[in-house]
């Protein structure tokens, strides 16, 4: 039974913190196709309750990539009948990928900055003004006085960087920062975590840019910018995954465009699609009428249908904002 | 007549402070080829100074890109045999460029955070351990209790985030980001300024980059990438000075790399090398051996003759240090 709107209770930090200390056994759930902050989120609440003497296991529907394992270790075996289910970054409990089935509807606590969190956990701790959901750990384990030992502010300075291009994005605040350096006081390793975060690329990976950049195709007077990865060039290259977040990036960074578009190949007539918008364009409302969603500089869908088919819909959507936007009509932040 | 080292006196932060305050008609100097530190500083500690009431001009040997006139404008005229010379993030004479010859011996303070400074001028604050001189000149005017006007800020702030790599690199710490946490105070826009240094590429640039991943070559079990800019790509993209930064920011983000090289043409028979380097390599110890310097993670060094003359020696004295490393010889970081 999926639980109503009107029964997410909002707790506020210092509750959310006598929660977890009232509780001992914890199952701690991560989005699928895990990122930083999920995971960092996750692992830095599992230290954090560790060092209390709870009882506590991690864990998410896909497989964690390797690049994460300076923090990412073996956690508890907890019986589901006695845990208390936590979420942390999970908007929507269809984010829980194949961990829906069982945990969907019992999740207990959820601990989240998406302002779109559609209330599918009993108890909620939302902060939508926190760049990362790893900054809202900081300050829950502050709250419970809490140690922090080096994994926890390891996984925690990776969910911050990773949530904010590190450092760079109109998410970060003052705290953000004031975060990050109180997370230099506990024996992070920044450089070595940006290093593998942000600035290491396979030669795979440069030979697959090659190619989606002579897919590059740019619309309306090239303020859009569209990118597309094959299923051969996947092949071909032997990219894959999260390796192909990177072409998001590029399309963000190509001068003078304020939407950029990547088409991910995923099935025979499946296709991922990636937006990354620049203000007054609002990635979050061409997402959605994409059947898609996310936030308002980056936002994704799925779609089905050919190649040209697939970019002839999004160039209809990007093209009636970019229709609105040139009549000075946009829509609200 | 040139400085000996022993009559360049080493002031305080207070002093440095009290030296500034205590005089009224400055000529700031940054160095040739200007970044965002060295004009940062420049220009912040520029409308410090008017907040209290000098008057003070900015002046660099060459033409600063546009992508900086958010903080860049106008400063005042100063005569020279009235004015206080300052000199902002120059290590050594020579970087002053054409203004080596004006300035290069009467330089009356030099605030830095170089290591490497040579001493050049008559007053020294040098602050090794900060990670651009735009976090000194914060210090500084903090200490100078100046109003730090929104200028200012953003002048700092681009200083430090370009230096850093936006806070990525090992030369970050804990205080840096304190300081970027209270430039948020003074109304900075730094996901704008961010998107202008980080994430902004021509379309020329796009191209140039697919020319110059054509040129890849690995040596030393791959640790070791070259990539080259010839003057024909330069010519035919229309890419040239700042722009081609990238490329070395390309050649230390390979997998497995530990040493890029990048070269880049700058005349029939002049090439511009850059190194960046991870431990236990030293950048500025291959810079040296070829004719240049810099510091432990990126170097660089002007060379002569033919290209594959230039990538020959460099890739001997490479393989010197390679050899070194194989044989658990490291230089001292």
């Amino acid at each position: 039974m999926e639980n109503a709107d009107t029964i997410c209770k909002e707790l506020s930090l210092r509750e959310t913190a006598k929660f977890l200390k009232k509780h001992d056994n914890f199952i701690i759930l991560t989005h699928s196709s895990p990122d930083g902050d999920t995971l960092g989120a996750g692992y830095a609440l599992f230290y954090g309750l560790k060092e209390i003497g709870k009882i506590a296991a991690v864990i998410c529907a896909d497989v964690i990539p390797g690049k994460y394992n300076y923090f990412v270790h073996e956690t508890d075996n907890v019986d589901v009948e006695e845990a208390t289910i936590i979420a942390v970054d999970v908007a929507a409990k269809g984010l829980l990928g194949s961990l829906e089935e069982t945990f969907g509807d019992i999740v207990d606590l959820c601990i989240d900055h998406h302002i779109s969190n559609s209330r599918f956990s009993k108890y909620l701790y939302l902060d939508a003004d926190a760049s990362a959901t790893c900054e809202i750990i900081f300050e829950l384990l502050e709250e419970m006085k809490v140690n922090i030992n080096t994994n926890a502010a390891n996984a925690m300075y990776t969910g911050i960087a990773t949530d904010t291009g590190c450092f760079k994005y109109s998410n970060v605040t003052a705290k953000t920062h004031m975060i990050a350096s109180r997370l230099y006081e506990y024996g992070i390793d920044p450089a070595n975590i940006n290093k593998i975060m942000f600035d290491t690329k396979s030669r795979r990976l440069l030979e697959l840019e090659r190619m989606v950049l002579d897919t590059a195709e740019y619309h309306f007077d090239n303020r859009c910018i569209i990118l597309s990865v094959t299923a051969e060039m996947q092949e071909q290259t032997g990219c894959s995954g999260s390796e192909l977040e990177s072409i998001a990036i590029i399309s963000r960074s190509v001068e003078g465009v304020i939407c950029g578009v990547s088409i991910k190949q995923t099935g025979s007539d499946t296709f991922k699609i990636s937006l990354r918008t620049y203000p007054p364009l609002n990635a979050s409302d061409i997402g959605k009428e994409l059947g898609g969603g996310g936030h308002a500089a980056a936002a994704g869908a799925t779609m089905n249908g050919t190649l040209s088919e697939v970019k002839q819909r999004i160039i209809e959507v990007v093209g009636r904002k970019m229709e609105a936007l040139d009549a000075g009509i946009s829509s609200p932040r």
